[in-house]
């Protein structure tokens, strides 16, 4: 996979890009990134990227043209059979997902387009990007720190790229339930003790027990995960005593 | 406010803590950070941070002695009257919105917990976080992504670090409706016009235009959102009108 990141902070990037899985993925050919800053693209005299809002208003806009012409210089530059994903990183944008994440690990070349503080001409929107996405509702300076989100994301599920530290099936989401509660020693840790049946040496009840926390922690924090997850018998019953208090 | 980042990954900070509004936020006093390696503070003879987990299982714990004395440690630097947050970036967190970001940013000192691809031992979760914070219903390598994504949303409402190119109360989100389309010059950039009713000099119509656009956008692609949102009954006529098709 290939990345193109499109920002007027190329600074930003580095030190989450070469660092730890990211950079490794790199270092092991999973991936490759450049970052461009769309201000070269500029066809402005006084090497502007930006102008006032047709109708008024407070706050600036980006200008169509730099975002288009990097946009076609970046895919110029490679020869992927497939077009590209073109990412606009945006409030306004369909909400990020894991699926997202697994949709976008497929593809062979990716560009994002990073606002900063202002909003995008609407062409950018509807003539040049494929996709928009928002990490979350709440507001940020720009589209640069969304990008990274989405990137690390992405390429820890690339072919290869997770080693045995991390073990992708069993994070949450991945389920569709929350993850159990950790321990590790010492056992004793300023008068919090391990709960007894972690200790106990029996695999089949700490199967369970890591199963029911597991269920439990998304009954109480994101029972709007529950919605879109098929609840075994022993599930409903587990739901059931919980509702009772139990 | 002063923030402190416990993590394993400092040099990932950098680039982003510098640059733009979070630099100019801290060049006006607005705030400061400080990373901290909490493996500085292990007392492991192999510098260890991390354990098997308690019942067996793939991946690693983060032991609760390293965090805890790192927190101790820098709470002990802080004076502040009020007690710290303690910030947990984790999957199971509670999904941050904007209302949390106004939430903390009445705090005086923030301090954030990062783990990178493990689990956390639980008895951080339930002894040492006061809030536990997921920035979406995605996985990534580590926390560090999240405290960055929460401390850009933070400041930026910080009083005094927004200037004229930013206009917080306009940014979706904090109306409750995502924002309506924007456009800027050329009015005709590679044969797709500016709307009409944006040229007309008529500021009554752009409004009414703006406010059904952004209506409309939420109502396609957010509809989730208006659930919280207290309709007009203008709005519930344009809503009417979508529903026939109009």
């Amino acid at each position: 996979m290939h990345i193109d990141i499109l920002t007027l902070f190329p600074d930003m990037f580095q030190g989450v890009m070469n660092t730890s899985i990211l950079k490794r993925a790199q270092d092991m050919g999973a991936f490759s990134y450049e970052t461009v800053n769309f201000r070269d693209y500029t066809e402005s005299k006084h090497n502007k990227v930006d102008d006032t809002p047709y109708g008024g208003g407070a706050g600036m806009v980006l200008s169509p043209q730099p975002l288009f012409d990097a946009v076609e210089a970046v895919k110029e530059k490679r020869t992927a059979e497939k077009s590209p994903r073109i990412v606009l990183m945006c409030p306004q944008g369909e909400p990020y997902t894991q699926q997202k994440a697994e949709e976008l690990a497929k593809e062979e070349h990716v560009i994002f387009l990073c606002g900063h503080y202002e909003g995008y001409d609407e062409r950018i929107r509807t003539h040049l990007a494929t996709d928009e996405i928002s990490i979350g509702d709440y507001v940020l300076t720009g589209g640069e720190l969304g990008s990274m989100v989405v990137i690390d994301s992405v390429v820890r599920l690339l072919p290869g790229v997770l080693g045995n530290e991390a073990s992708a099936p069993e994070d949450s989401f991945s389920s569709g339930l929350l993850e159990h509660p950790h321990y590790t020693k010492p056992a004793n840790f300023r008068g919090i003790e391990v709960p007894e049946i972690l200790r106990s040496g029996n695999h089949a009840k700490i199967d369970e027990w890591r199963h029911q926390q597991s269920l439990k922690r998304t009954y109480d924090r994101r029972p709007d995960l529950l919605s879109s997850y098929e609840l075994s018998d022993k599930e409903k019953q587990w739901i059931h005593s919980w509702e009772n208090g139990e």
